[in-house]
């Protein structure tokens, strides 16, 4: 390989598991899922996109970066809201198809407000209509904090 | 609602966003995206899709069930392995296409053997090829748990 933002094709499925290379299998659309955790406390923030390019910016600069399927457009997490994501640690999955990055998250991760994007909770053993229980706060007010956002 | 597989259609992004109604938003598949983490380490244990039926069947059980897109077909997390996944909370998110459910995991989630299936680090801070470095051993035998697998 390999300029900035390609990557070496997925081999077979012992290189792609048991091998030391990283050849991202991305999907038709050119994405691989993205999880951010908290690397502190654990929790799971947010769960988006990445193209090649966010995959390869995202590596080389130690910060998160997205790519928006709604937008068709690459991001870099906070790039509106200041609240960036620093990633302490990423790891790949044993298909490399998804990207796991523990991640010191400034202010929220949520364009909502909140902390994480899964601030509700389910109600299990359920059957029927289903009711989510909110469960996390705002920390910051989005209203304020997106107000110049195209 | 509703029968015992279909949700209500998703609302307006305010209602996806801020309402108490579980109404997730399927893409193109009919799928949504679900992050399995360790209930006790909050370790990320695998990524991996539900359609309405998975989602509902999980729901209901209390135990994990996917739908895989190489094999197009519902299947319980731990029906060949003996591996599955109690489920303790589950959460929504912002817009309600992915879950985040917080396991209780038997065995291991990877079918490579490994607890988790990000059993691998990608190496921050560098261009060009990129190695991955091995973090976790495996905690069974696949050959032997996988030996009368399909």
């Amino acid at each position: 390989m390999a300029d900035q933002t390609s990557f070496s094709p997925p081999g077979t499925a012992a290189e792609l598991e048991e091998g030391t290379a990283l050849t991202p299998k991305f999907d038709a659309d050119g994405l691989v899922t993205c999880v951010a955790t908290d690397a502190a406390s654990g929790e799971v923030l947010m769960v988006a996109r990445m193209n090649a390019e966010a995959l390869r910016k995202t590596i080389a600069t130690g910060e998160a970066w997205y790519f928006s399927r709604s937008r068709g457009a690459l991001w870099k997490k906070g790039e509106t809201s200041g609240h960036t994501q620093r990633v302490v640690e990423m790891r790949i999955d044993c298909d490399q198809d998804a990207v796991w990055i523990k991640v010191e998250q400034a202010g929220g991760a949520c364009h909502t407000g909140r902390r994480s994007c899964f601030y509700r909770a389910v109600s299990l053993g359920k059957l029927g209509a289903l009711t989510l229980e909110f469960r996390d706060e705002r920390v910051f007010d989005p209203t304020a904090v997106y107000r110049n956002k195209d």
